[in-house]
Parts: structure tokens; sequence; C-alpha cells
């Protein structure tokens, strides 16, 4: 007998491959956020209501626990990047997307793509270093049309309200010294060969989901249509504080689950339990999340 | 631009940590297999309609996949491992086992303790070496006395059903040379401190699920109370073909499942998606499978 604990020994490594027609796919992890859950989280449900269905979740009733995972996609051409995590500007727990991008077998220098969904700070400042410099040095960078005019827009930083402050010096922080360098592309673009963008505005104004195909099987990065979709599948109704245009967002949630429900189409949600794909079935109150097999 | 899929680079590796009071609890992968679905997979429910559930969850409609998830506990005291997956008796893709634990960082030869959930391939197979010898020669090995009573009995065995034979066979192999060196235990029994066996029986006689409990958390191993609780907690009243005594499987499963929804009580399926541990909640049909977050 002996205490085998392993006191500081790391998680597994948070990545994670399945195919996707001749592509391969990796959802890697970039970590964990718990803090308090702020009053008036949800805002069109009572604090004692949003407590219950996350302790129905098996979450603590007043935390508010956020995972993240950005996808690699490796089309065959080159490693696309979907969202970044934090980089080194969030706190101890995140910012693990190097080390899982490490573990499985991809140097930042071989990422020929990031792709970004929207500029809130756990998608894009993992564009950075530490010291400034690019993160993925070899990377083009191409972002929302319709996120780049709203958060770029020097009118709109200097007039923001406080809440957004922070927001809008990450975007400048990240982007504002590339210019021609990011690549901006349109809602119904195919952004690659196999990725096309598709509207999801609502939690920001400009976010765009992806759809990936190839051969004859597709799955859609959903970005943030949801929180935690354990919860928020479920309460597709719920308007959370981070959704900038809560109706735009709720119908942007209705019209994607209510598709992927129809099409048996494979979601990988940027904030559900890792591996964070999995499919949605339709129910009396709302959807429930299925996650996928690891095969 | 380059190719930078892996081709026969391996999946991450399957294991996953969480705390639970002062144990480690850390769910490892065994693998993963299918095969095409045989006709009158569950019994009460036909095969379109199997099929159409199983495509909602996204899966192939006509293949059975399983994948195995045996569970580790490390109490401080020693490290318990609760079944133990295929070893090698089973196809490529299976018997992963073994390496999951050693990239967790632990040896065959540190489990002090083998908990057996019931007698069946995919869960007592690992305990023997392609050699015959034991995989985890240090470990004291645990069963339920239910299940050696049925299993172990020589005149059942030889006037089992044809289907039942190699599950019989497989029992002998792995049990026949040991006697005195497995310790039986009972319902309702605290087989080490902490951990306490619960009737789980119908889908085999003696099954047992394992309640798992430091300082003020507990789960529960659920071995085979459902199949993948993606399709069987959704259709609890479904009876899987591998359930010996159907209305006593049912029984069982709806008595758990009720109770860790009530309880909101953890529970680690042997055939969930990996990582395999989860929460559920009753909807008007039966039970969602909500995936716990990776933290």
């Amino acid at each position: 007998m002996s205490d085998t604990r392993s006191e500081g020994r790391a998680q597994a490594p948070g990545f994670f491959r399945f195919g996707l027609g001749s592509f391969e796919v990796v959802p890697l992890h970039d970590g964990v956020l718990s803090r308090d859950r702020p009053a008036g989280f949800v805002r069109n449900a009572s604090d004692a209501e949003v407590g219950e269905a996350f302790a129905t979740a098996g979450m603590p009733r007043d935390k508010l626990t956020l995972t993240f995972t950005p996808l690699l996609v490796h089309t065959g051409r080159q490693a696309v990047l979907i969202d970044t995590g934090l980089g080194t500007a969030g706190p101890a727990g995140t910012g693990r997307l190097a080390a899982n991008l490490a573990a499985a077998g991809v140097s930042p220098e071989a990422v020929g793509t990031v792709v970004i969904s929207h500029f809130h700070s756990d998608h894009i400042m993992g564009l950075l270093k530490a010291d400034g410099t690019s993160a993925f040095p070899n990377a083009e960078v191409l972002v929302p049309e319709k996120e780049w005019e709203f958060w770029m827009d020097e009118g709109r930083a200097a007039s923001a309200p406080e809440a957004l402050q922070a927001q809008f010096a990450g975007a400048r922080k990240v982007f504002g010294d590339r210019g021609d360098a990011v690549r901006r592309y349109g809602w119904g673009e195919e952004v690659l060969p196999g990725i096309t963008a598709v509207k999801a505005s609502g939690h920001t104004p400009g976010m765009s989901a992806l759809e990936i195909a190839s051969g004859d099987e597709a799955m859609m990065f959903v970005a943030d249509i949801t929180n935690n979709p354990v919860i928020f599948a479920r309460h597709p109704e719920w308007q959370a504080m981070f959704d900038m245009d809560p109706e735009d967002a709720t119908a942007t949630r209705r019209s994607i689950l209510d598709r992927a429900a129809s099409d048996r189409l494979r979601l990988h949600f940027f904030h559900a339990p890792f591996p964070a794909t999995g499919f949605v079935a339709k129910n009396r109150a709302g959807y429930e999340f299925l996650p996928a097999l690891w095969e």
C-alpha cells in the first residue's frame, strides 16, 4: 500500500483526434477558468433557476466554470487553427493551447492559417506570445469582416462603455500592428478549401461559425453560440450576459441547433466539456448535447 | 503549406484526472470496438427505431461501436482499478489500458486492488497478460459474490447455452487458477475504505456498481447499467440483447438513474464517450447524459 495520488502530476494532454473525410480534426484544450458566478449571469432567468440548472449538470451552483477548446484542422494542405485561447493573457489554468499543440505533435511554426471566430479575448489573445510577437509566425490570420469593423472602429472604441473597454483594448493589442497582414472574410465565404464561414452574430456583432467539410463528412465549429451547451442547449432561450445582442444571439443559437438536430451535424462548441464535440437532439424544452464517442 | 495530418500518429493518451474529496480518480480508456449492429440488438424496439436513435447521436445507423473505460482510484492508501478492459483478448483497437495506465504514470505493480463489477470479457480479460500471468501481480482481486456463484458453477457452465459458452470459458481462464486469491464481496459491503458495492443485477446476475466516497464528495461507477448512455439513458426502457435478465436490468437502470438525477450524483459509465463521467437529468422520455467538465 502506498500513496499513489499525483499531487501536481499534470492532467492528461488535452488533445484528441478524429477523422472527417480526408481531414484530421484535433480539439485542443486551452484550460479552465472558474470564478464566482456573477449576479444576473442569465438576463432572463433568476439566479436561483440558473443555480438549479448548474447543480443538475453537477457544477457548483454559485461558480461559473468555463473551459476553452480551440480546434486544429489538418486539411492535408496545411494545419488550420480555429481560435487560439487566452495565450499568456489569462490567469493560471489557462493558456495551455501551446503545450497541447506540442503534445499533439504540431509546432507553432507549422500552423499555416489561424481562423478567428470573434474577437473576445479567450479566442484571440493566444495569437500573441508573452513578448507581444506572433505565437504562429508563419500563419495567415483570417478574421470576420464584421467583427473587424466593429472592434477596430476608433470612434466606437473611444466611446465604448467601460464593460467593453478591455475587449476593445485586447483587439487593438492583437491586431493593431497587423493591418494588411490580416485577411478579413465575409459570411458565406469559403475561407479555405473545405472551410466556410457561417453567420453566427448576436454573441458579438460579427461572430462566425465555421463549417468544415471533406468528402461526404461535415461538421461545424460553432464558437460561442452557447456558453456551456450542457446548460444552454437545454435552455436555448436563456440569454447569457456575454451575448451582446441577446435577441440575435438567441435566434442564431436556435437556427444552428435546429439545423444540427435535423441534419445530425457534428458540432464543436468552444465551451463544451472536452473534447467538446458532439451532436444535439431536440426535446420538449430545448436541445440535448450528445457527446461524440472517443474513437 | 504541407501535409500535417498524422497518418498513424497515436491518439492522445486516454486518461483524465479529477479530484473526489481526498481521492484522485482517473478514467482510463481501453479502446474501441466497432462491428455491424446485430439484428435485434434491442429486444423491445425495432432495428429501424434503434438506427434512428444511433443517427441522432451521430453514430452510424448500422454499426455498434463500444468504447471501454475502466476507472482508477487513488485513495491515498493505494491505487484501486475498477474493471480491466479486454487485455490481449480483444481485437485491434482494444487492450489500451496498459498503455494508458503507463501514460498516467502508474505501473501495473503499483495497483493494490482490482475490483471487478461483473464477469463479461471486456471487464475481466485485462486481468491477464498474453502469457496468462497476472497483469497486476501485486493486486488483490475483488469480485461480486453472486457473479462468482453464477459463472464459476461447473454444472451451469456445462449446460450453458452456446451464446454464453465464451463468457463461461473466459471466467474460467481468468479465475480458474486463482481460487482463494480472489476475495468475493457482497452487495452493500464496503469493499475498501470509501468504496461500497451496490446491487446492479440484470445485465448479469451479480453485477455490482461501486459507490466511491471521500470527504463530502461521492460518485458511482455504474458498470453496464446502460450500454452507451447517450442512447440508453434517453431510452431507459430499451432492453439491449446483452442484458441477461431484461426486466431486472431495466429496474436497475431506472433505480440508479433516478437516484443519480435526484442526488446529482456523478456517474462513471463503462461505455460512455470518454472520459465517460457525467451526470443525468430526468426528462419527459427518460434521462439525459450530461458530460462533466474537463477541469
